[in-house]
């Protein structure tokens, strides 16, 4: 592959999603990324439904472009192919508790001292250390614990979790982040650094103003389903169908428009509606009216109106509605990869766009141990016969065993 | 500062939140940037709430650690001096309309001509082309487009929006991705690249399996309220205080340390719950169960047990009780910034760990054109006299005006 990332080589450790994804952008990237699972069953993430014939599209989306190879990290002779590889490898993934790569012989240090020019990027839940670092920590406990779930769903109903695994992916993408800066500081002291992205961290991202607006004005961010915290309107409507349409019409130089588009411009000249700070603290009074605006019009009326006044809408398509949409052209943001078993396999395309050295996807998600002779060869220069001599003294340990 | 970006020189022509919380990324990782506002009023994001005192908090939170020019693009004047800092420029980034940067006179092109080690970075609502490319776009117009709205919220309830701009936090993190592995191709070749993200890719890339389960087992990805999608429990239960508690416990590995915290080994031989999909297709009757247990006791209770039994749990925290949590130690994951006009500024910290080169903040978010002539200096090598011949020859030519 040419793409930006072409002659990098990576072992990815990790399992489960943000580790993986990460290591996936890199491979996107056109980096060689060798996807080590230490077990025959390999990352969990291969048994997580949707299954297709036992094989997992969870799987599939967050490990497409890697090659795959298993290594039994507990054995000696696997650990010495570990070793190997690690001298030629420019990045490291894993998403192990704290500690457990230090038990297995590859702490920061020591990896450091083998390869001096390794990045190591780890993702934990809560950091290397403090109290919480042997908790075990998923997507939605982050989101729970950070804060991004009460400050998401109806202001009468529970809190709610995010429909998508959003501190899994934006841990990836910051860990990605990491690595990279990581490697330009390397090209020129030669020098590889020790990365670290915790979930906890990437959830307390996402929170906005939430800090300051606590601390400085005692405020505590709460949750007001669709609709805008700061301004009106800006929320979810349904149309005579039934259907629901979201406007971000809140602000002043869009408000203007909006009233326009219902062909209402006295709303302008309302001063309980001349600023956002009023329409924010009358909008009991404005929701109605413009509810009633939607409820009379058929979608697709309201859409062309709407985008007619430019006013941002969108309709709020479900998956469905997506996939059908001529609009967005979604066929180009995608890409089909061929998988042995699962034939073809649709999916989101890469999301960076560059313009000399673009992203490709080339392959699917390997099979556990899929890659291992290739990967001896073309890493450590194994002959065919150092394959089938060591092969055969695995077997023969086995059948001892 | 010193970190892995040190000596990097960017140009930020962004508004709102995507293309600023991306240039912030770049500054808290050491680059020298600056934030170019084109009109005295500057950003739209500075108008926006929460405000103290005129100052936006929203302004802080993505505009941390960059200096501040005013620099009118309409001026024949100020345009050349726009010129010259490109000469100087690294990275550039913008997210105005497709097409707005070639009125001006900058088209990829030129911009490539002019410098042609410059990165420039451009972020749009749907891409640089296609049916859609002229319209308005925010954060939630591509949470309702992508379909992320439909997979958020209650079964019974409306589609919900997250609480959080995700769409355009990750579209700020691509945008970081495709410059860090375009500034990794131009350390070997000298040449720059564009760079191109959409907040409609960002979002489609945060949809999981949902496409292909489309396509290949024709099931639409819906909205389950808390619960997970694939396992159970994994949902929000309430404590005898009323206050919720969220549980991972769907998978094989985890139900059985539940069912040993909850006193009910029973239910691993109750057959109806012995495998993830049994009890996924059986939760009416779980959850019941579940819920129990949790309402007989409280939430200090219900975690301590959890966590004994090492069941992924936390509590649903407000954001007041997530600053207020001492396991979270999250003095530690904050900072806080000296603000000429607010004083103290906390908010979130960096969130990506590099062993040998940290990140830093350092300084608040600029006012409109507070550095203007620090800038001119230090990039142009403009005299204090320069600064001043300029100045008087503004002031003529506005009171010509």
């Amino acid at each position: 592959m040419a793409g930006p990332l072409s002659g990098i080589k990576v072992l990815d450790l990790s399992r489960f999603i943000a580790g993986p994804y990460c290591a996936m952008m890199l491979a996107d990237m056109g980096a060689e990324v060798i996807k080590i699972e230490t077990s025959i069953s390999g990352d969990p993430g291969r048994s997580h439904p949707p299954l297709i014939e036992d094989e997992s599209l969870y799987h599939q989306v967050y490990n497409r472009n890697k090659s795959g190879m298993l290594l039994n990290l507990r054995e000696e002779d696997d650990k010495a192919i570990f070793r190997e590889l690690l001298l030629k490898a420019d990045i490291m993934v894993e998403n192990f508790r704290p500690g457990t790569l230090d038990k297995m012989g590859f702490s920061w240090d020591e990896l450091h001292r083998l390869n001096p020019g390794l990045i190591l990027a780890s993702i934990t839940g809560f950091g290397q250390d403090g109290p919480l670092k042997d908790r075990p920590c998923f997507d939605v406990i982050a989101q729970a614990m950070s804060g991004l779930m009460s400050i998401t769903g109806s202001a009468d109903g529970p809190p709610m979790r995010y429909g998508s695994f959003v501190t899994d992916y934006t841990s990836g993408m910051y860990t990605v982040i990491g690595i990279l800066a990581a490697l330009n500081v390397r090209n020129s002291s030669g020098e590889g650094q020790h990365v670290n992205v915790s979930l906890i961290d990437s959830a307390l991202s996402l929170l906005m103003t939430a800090i300051p607006e606590k601390k400085l004005l005692n405020r505590t961010m709460g949750r007001h389903g669709n609709r805008d915290r700061y301004g009106a309107p800006s929320s979810a409507y349904k149309t005579a169908e039934g259907e629901w349409v979201f406007i971000a019409a809140g602000n002043s130089l869009v408000f203007p428009r909006l009233a326009a588009a219902m062909g209402m411009p006295e709303l302008l000249a309302d001063p309980r509606f001349a600023t956002m700070d009023q329409r924010l603290a009358n909008f009991d009074d404005l929701e109605p009216i413009v509810a009633h605006w939607f409820a009379a019009h058929g979608t697709a009326e309201v859409l062309e109106i709407l985008t007619r006044e430019n006013v941002p809408c969108a309709r709020v398509n479900s998956v469905d509605e997506m996939l059908a949409s001529e609009d967005l052209e979604i066929e180009r943001r995608l890409v089909t990869v061929d998988h042995p078993k699962l034939g073809k396999v649709p999916m989101q395309g890469v999301t960076v766009h560059l313009s000399g050295t673009p992203l490709e996807v080339v392959r699917p998600a390997p099979g556990v141990g899929e890659h291992n002779s290739e990967i001896l060869k073309t890493w450590l220069d194994w002959s065919d016969e150092d394959i089938v001599r060591h092969q055969a003294t695995r077997e023969a340990t086995h059948h001892a065993e």
